[in-house]
């Protein structure tokens, strides 16, 4: 629970891409946010997104990103550009003394993000990446499971997967299959949830290695558009995902101790909004005959109360802002940053292992 | 559907392993089976076998194996013994003309299999193995999803697991983790399932080219506890699968199409034997603020009108054999050996990428 009275924290967002406009409806919805000021490459294109994203009348329009990051009545920066240029305006955002809400894939590479981090940590500001899902409340609930050890056991072994068929438009327009933009492709954008998903599960314990899959595919240009992995930790646990722009859309997520097992196939983005479901299953076995299991599993409901999930990611992120205003940088999260840097880890170990001929690739 | 009157097939059991019990059972339900002898080491055994598993009174006991092969009054017999005798017993089975139904994994080695399948042509009989899940209603209704190009379009990729955490016992004494009853272990049991299934979702077509995943676990008896692997189509589809003596029982299959996708976590053993479901998925996407799926997916029952997939097995077997009664060798079917078979060169395959060092292994 927050320390300090609940102040509204004055949200700027820099470019008009998609996810912006969840974003800035979350933060709308926020009783703790605002949107104080949105920022395009024109100023028609950024009246135009706040014209249809309910953005307050009062906030500010700006032409150009540069204007936006000197507004000194700016907390936070929703930077929702393309991955390869998180470095230049994530590092002068953190510089200008805004907090930094950084859309994933965080950087294109470790080196990258150790720059964008090392310049919030210079300069006292929180870091924090827009992954949605580890602030849904099932979240919480499914992490209860895993902890306990009567239920769950050892962890031992996890599964993931994120998979959607991007129209032909996106393959070939979409900034997420451009080289210059973005060329983790869809390893940094759907492999980011199945990465980030198996290191959540693991209580973001590092693998030791990490092997691509074979049959990965990679675009013409040089981006990947499928591909996969496992990961090895070295007390034997064990993890794989696949990933990919060219299949149906799918998501699943499995997590099996020595006790327990979880599973669930909306764990990004669940089903419904209101409320979402995961199912456990403990001890289990089968009846005499081997015909049914015993006892089966249990699905699990997890309400939102009204608070869809990345309204309580950007809750948690001003929270976070307004205990910093209030007693300084001393007060800067920085579990948030080392999560984002361990899911990049790798993302970067499998682009090695892909590139080098899927060769197991050790994780510093 | 059969072109002859119903008739009642004779089952001799050879071995009283777990599994025995429920083909016993199924074989009592099945309309045109009846269990006609039962053969154990000892006819002490084989009594107590009868006794507990409600076999006929007029059912013969035999002390040992052999007496029951010779036995002219025996159509099929059911072999649940250990891996490594299957090539001696079921090839005797067939050279005295009867029909056999063979446990999984049907051999240690795809070479030993066929040896049993020649045998099973010399002498025309028919030739299945034991795997029941592919009998249940819900696999045909499963079949029509996965070939319906507007739901599923064309398959991509397939996931699955099965493993069960075997007690202390069972990891020291069952027959599956003695090198010479069962060196295939976890693999040729759990694993069995998991590549039946991807085979089964690729209609049968065989992959190019198999990769273990690295980390599997082999017993210091040199047995495989837990294992994975991915499989390469040459067309680029691609599957993964999971096996695993070492942790909780769980089991998935997903097969993702470019329009669909098909999702169970029981496909081996349903959690209720009276009906089972399975989750479909076609053309589904977001909401405009990408907060929830739409169309969601949606749950398919299939039930089994009283008549458990285990005795569909068993159903199937004796139809077979009650048309090569009648109409000669020529009716046997040889899909059922050619779908075992199949599975058989994966699980080789898998294994030696193992023993290599997770390298590729080319499907001949």
């Amino acid at each position: 629970m927050s320390l300090v009275e609940p102040i509204t924290i004055r949200f700027g967002i820099v470019g008009c891409a998609e996810i912006a406009r969840k974003v800035s409806r979350a933060i709308n919805l926020a009783p703790n946010a605002q949107i104080a000021a949105v920022a395009s490459r024109s100023p028609e294109k950024a009246g135009a997104f706040a014209k249809a994203n309910n953005v307050p009348a009062e906030a500010k329009i700006y032409g150009s990103y540069e204007p936006l990051l000197d507004d000194p009545d700016i907390d936070i920066l929703h930077l929702p550009l393309p991955t390869s240029l998180h470095l230049k305006w994530a590092t002068l955002a953190a510089q200008k003394k805004k907090h930094v809400l950084l859309e994933k894939p965080v950087a294109v590479t470790v080196a990258e993000l150790d720059q964008i981090l090392a310049a919030c940590e210079a300069n006292g500001v929180q870091f924090m990446d827009g992954t949605m899902w580890v602030h849904h409340p099932r979240t919480a609930k499914m992490r209860e499971f895993l902890d306990d050890k009567r239920r769950f056991g050892e962890l031992r072994t996890i599964q993931s997967c994120f998979t959607f068929a991007a129209p032909e438009s996106f393959l070939k327009d979409d900034i997420r299959v451009k080289p210059d933009l973005d060329s983790l492709g869809a390893l940094g954008d759907a492999g980011w949830y199945g990465v980030r998903a198996i290191l959540w599960a693991a209580d973001y314990h590092l693998p030791k290695t990490v092997v691509a899959t074979p049959g990965s595919v990679t675009s013409d240009r040089g981006v990947i558009l499928a591909c996969g992995a496992s990961l090895h930790w070295e007390d034997g646990k064990s993890a794989t995902f696949h990933c990919s722009f060219l299949t149906h859309l799918t998501m699943f997520l499995t997590a099996i101790g020595t006790q327990g097992t979880l599973q669930l196939n909306d764990f990004i983005i669940p089903f419904q909004e209101h409320e979402a479901s995961f199912s456990t299953s403990s001890r289990a076995g089968f009846d005499d005959q081997v015909t049914r299991w015993e006892p089966g599993p249990r699905q699990e409901v997890a309400g939102i109360d009204g608070v869809p999930q990345e309204v309580r990611l950007i809750e948690e992120m001003a929270r976070l802002v307004g205990e910093i205003k209030v007693g300084g940088a001393g007060k800067v999260d920085r579990e948030w940053g080392a999560r984002s840097r361990k899911t990049q880890q790798v993302l970067n170990a499998v682009k090695e292992s892909i590139e080098k001929g899927f060769v197991p690739v050790e994780i510093a």
